[in-house]
């Protein structure tokens, strides 16, 4: 049925990211809600943040449209323009291409939770504001490299290369 | 900046169904949330509904994914399989092609509001699953017809055809 049962929907808590680049983020869990309702041309992921997690590394999109709502406690994103707080039922868009590099983060001792919804696109490119990284998508999977597109580099990751 | 001032953004009243299939939608308000933030390719809208107000005519897509989250009162989800409760936070999908006719009422004597997403094409149909109605869209917009093509008849509409 249409209805979604959120306590059977798996949460996935991390990040993708290589290496150490994935540190301090133990404190975010993503449930996967459009991917369980079957839909395939969005995502739509509910994220919680416990106190003190971010969200994401600081990045925009190049192709893909992204809404957040947040839905328990208060997130603080964190934009090019500063810093702007979002209580439950506040909204903020990332249109496609805006070189705005953003995330939100829990800086509050009580849990926080947000909606965000992602366009699904054969390939993307983003870009992380406040390091040397870039990510792409393609049939391939991810890749995460310099934006020039070398490799990264082991003092970023703590990884050999 | 990308977070939104829902106090600004107007809201639309009603619906766009011809002459009296539109009656009774008077309690159902729409903020067109994504496009106020600058986003293309899927529509974002929070939907308020008074006390008896439907979102819709209870209708599926065939080409777009649509995901409701609620986020105020008890919204009463009706589809092929029978009626569902949806309080804040819950959540329901429908693919784009699954025809599994819903829409949803606000059968308390509160306030409700959902948000919803759906993904933005070039062309679509939807179908109306208790009355032979269709929509089709496409660069010309709207049009409402009989499931068959034809035009509504003045009996559907209460209008001369």
């Amino acid at each position: 049925m249409p209805k979604l049962d959120l306590s059977t929907i798996p949460a996935k808590t991390g990040s993708g990211y290589p290496g150490k680049l994935s540190d301090g983020f133990e404190g975010r869990s993503v449930q996967p809600l459009g991917d369980a309702g079957g839909l395939t041309q969005y995502g739509v992921n509910l994220v919680r943040l416990a106190p003190g997690a971010a969200s994401s590394l600081r990045h925009y999109h190049m192709q893909q449209d992204e809404f957040v709502m947040v839905t328990k406690g208060v997130c603080t994103l964190i934009d090019d323009a500063g810093t702007h707080q979002l209580g439950v039922g506040d909204c903020a868009t990332f249109p496609a291409g805006d070189a705005n590099g953003h995330h939100l983060v829990n800086k509050t001792d009580a849990p926080a939770a947000f909606l965000v919804v992602g366009t699904r696109t054969k390939t993307e490119t983003g870009y992380y504001s406040d390091i040397d990284m870039m990510v792409t998508f393609d049939e391939a999977g991810f890749s995460f490299t310099r934006k020039d597109g070398s490799p990264l580099t082991a003092d970023q990751t703590g990884e050999d290369t």
